[in-house]
């Protein structure tokens, strides 16, 4: 097991030079990090073979070694992502309040680096290069700990941002990666109480909630999406149609894309016959309740685990309700919180169901698949948290710092 | 074990409901509740009775007999508490940003409550009153569980408040108070993610380090506060002993309250006699490094313990340092991140000191006894979180809230 409280120990002082840190410093860190990522290529992607030719001997899924393969276009985009953050404006420093008080105090609240930010993460080295930008440009030390299969890529990556940050006399530390894959090291990571102030998991639901179970440290949830899209009885049915196809079909395998389809039964019969000639050409398998099932009998009937799985696949399991109210109880007992939609042109019923609907983003005639850092207009994701504490949605630099009260007095003291 | 899942259910449940109430409503509910607290007056002193009798059995702290002891003037003084929260604005509804993007799509960033907020707390019957107050006002529903050596007083208290609820055909669940006062009922509540949206912990901060270990839902860390006051060498002398007496001894077991002197070597000789002789009546016991036992011989010689200790008692530990950075670097190694105070006329030294240290809440010349939701202006105050996520210093309503997106389309499809 690396020593991970040296580990901790170094990031928590590298934070303290970091914070402190003026924005034009930081771009220029991040432009040069660019540079430097373009600049070693050719090593980036050596290492990144070594990674592929262990990913072919141990049979890892396709899926996995398209994410996990480089070439000289992903490192410039990479770069490109860098450069990018550097254009983002700083949050640390900003004001978020301000007021004087009774004692004559002026108190201020104001945006600082949250500190040291841990992340775990799957096999896709892109994400080592943006949660550094990330961190680093709101001010923070980061502990990466990146799936194993990706780990000479990983190593290969941080070096580069590392050798930049010395460069420019900073510590080395604000960007660490665990180079010990082992679950102890991982679970020493969620662990760290004394070092670590926020760990962001990223990963399938089912990771995502053994790190819950483990960590002690301050956890963000992130990614598990079990979204809808309630096709009401005053809804415009084509509307309805390219926005289930759309959330269905554009990239099943995000969190955002859509998992089940809940349909008002004053519609279900005209509009799921279309909706089926649509999602034929993405070969869209559908499953359904016993009513559904009557309109489209070549489906498959749903079962009570379909309703809460997420299938991250070409599926789709529709259920039909008698009303809102049933559509909104549906989706608040098997959602993820994650994104739900309801596609109508009922003025009342688009309010209840914003008011009602459980979620970090809820859509009125709108497809799921915003839910997005850059489409919300970010500029930045560091992933989309799907719990209630301190950020909620799609996460940009703002989600990574957290705030200080400020009071200047002349002398007060308390009755 | 009580049946904790159960519990969870239906807090969840009520949790829908009073996530939905208008605002004058809550009001209503916070008032007829103050008038029924008044009015079970004899009730509840009785209940309170049979908890004071077996704290004298037991031999319970006389401290913690002062806090458990109810009287008509506390029950009063609870009922005005609900008056107080009715008046506050509500949070929920609030709209804290909103845009448009590139996409046409109107995002805003709304309030709502955080869903079922569990607390645990020490003997102390006015937090029952002030939890369900809080978190009913900004529509969650609460889950307490109390120090057991208060357990007839929490019974007769929140069977009042529930029978308002139902008399106004709210469910009662949505104030819930754990009667089985077992730890492994407690660490039930502490894993019961399914239902708890966030855990807020009060007591000693062992106590909450022992939850911090133990929960997997969210916690909010409040209240641990080894606090300083720096005394710069271009303090306000006569300004620094008023602070520093005050920050002491105005209060001392409370959190916000100074622990430790820093003072510059510069003015430690002329400034610790006059302070040691300000704080005479106090009775307060010195501690200090050597080079403050110099000064002032009969003070005893502070151990490596002392500066990481939380006192919450009449006594003060003195460190004397060469400069501001010595200062600042022995704050943030020992400090709790709660409140830290700089004596200064110094601007730069000001700037430094605000920008460098890491707390919670920092001040230029005022009393650490400031850190407060009353003092801050909130109007309340749930608790104050000395941790970076969520909510960080005194937490008013609007801790109470998560936000949720609401998106507003006309049938946007992601490209």
């Amino acid at each position: 097991m690396q020593a991970i409280n040296e580990i901790g120990q170094a990031a928590q002082n590298a934070a303290f030079t970091i914070g402190q840190l003026a924005t034009p410093k930081k771009n220029q860190v991040l432009t040069a990090m660019a540079e430097a990522l373009v600049a070693a290529t050719p090593t980036i992607l050596a290492a990144n073979q070594q990674d592929m030719a262990a990913a072919a001997n141990n049979q890892v899924r396709q899926v996995m070694r398209d994410r996990l393969q480089l070439d000289a276009e992903r490192i410039a985009d990479m770069a490109a992502g860098l450069r990018q953050v550097a254009t983002l404006a700083d949050p640390i420093g900003m004001i978020d309040k301000g007021w004087q008080t009774e004692a004559g105090l002026q108190i201020t609240q104001q945006r600082v680096p949250l500190g040291v930010i841990a992340m775990i993460y799957e096999a896709r080295p892109n994400v080592t290069v943006d949660a550094a930008a990330l961190t680093f440009k709101s001010g923070n030390a980061v502990i990466l700990r990146g799936g194993k299969e990706a780990l000479q890529s990983n190593i290969a990556l941080a070096t580069v941002l590392q050798q930049v940050l010395t460069e420019f006399d900073l510590p080395a530390a604000a960007i660490q990666l665990i180079t010990d894959t082992s679950h102890e090291t991982a679970q020493a990571l969620m662990r760290l109480n004394e070092y670590v102030d926020v760990l962001i998991p990223r990963g399938s639901g089912q990771f995502i909630q053994t790190v819950v179970q483990t960590a002690t440290v301050p956890v963000i949830e992130t990614g598990a999406g079990n979204c809808h899209v309630y096709v009401d009885a005053d809804a415009d049915l084509a509307m309805a149609r390219d926005i289930v196809v759309n959330a269905k079909t554009q990239r099943p395998a995000v969190c955002n894309a859509m998992e089940k389809l809940v349909v008002h039964q004053q519609v279900a019969a005209e509009f799921l016959p279309q909706l089926a000639a649509a999602l034929t050409p993405y070969q869209v398998e559908l499953r359904g309740d016993a009513a559904a099932q009557a309109i489209l009998p070549a489906i498959k009937l749903a079962t009570e685990a379909d309703w809460g799985t997420e299938y991250n696949d070409y599926i789709l399991a529709i259920k039909i309700v008698p009303d809102i109210g049933a559509a909104i109880r549906h989706i608040n007992h098997y959602n993820t919180q994650h994104s739900e939609a309801i596609i109508t042109n009922n003025y009342a019923h688009s309010q209840q169901f914003t008011k009602q609907i459980d979620a970090a983003v809820v859509y009125v005639n709108a497809s799921t698949r915003f839910t997005d850092g850059f489409e919300f207009g970010f500029g930045a994701e560091i992933g989309i948290s799907t719990q209630k504490l301190h950020a909620r949605g799609p996460m940009g630099l703002a989600a990574l710092t957290s705030t200080k009260y400020v009071v200047l007095g002349s002398g007060q003291v308390r009755q």
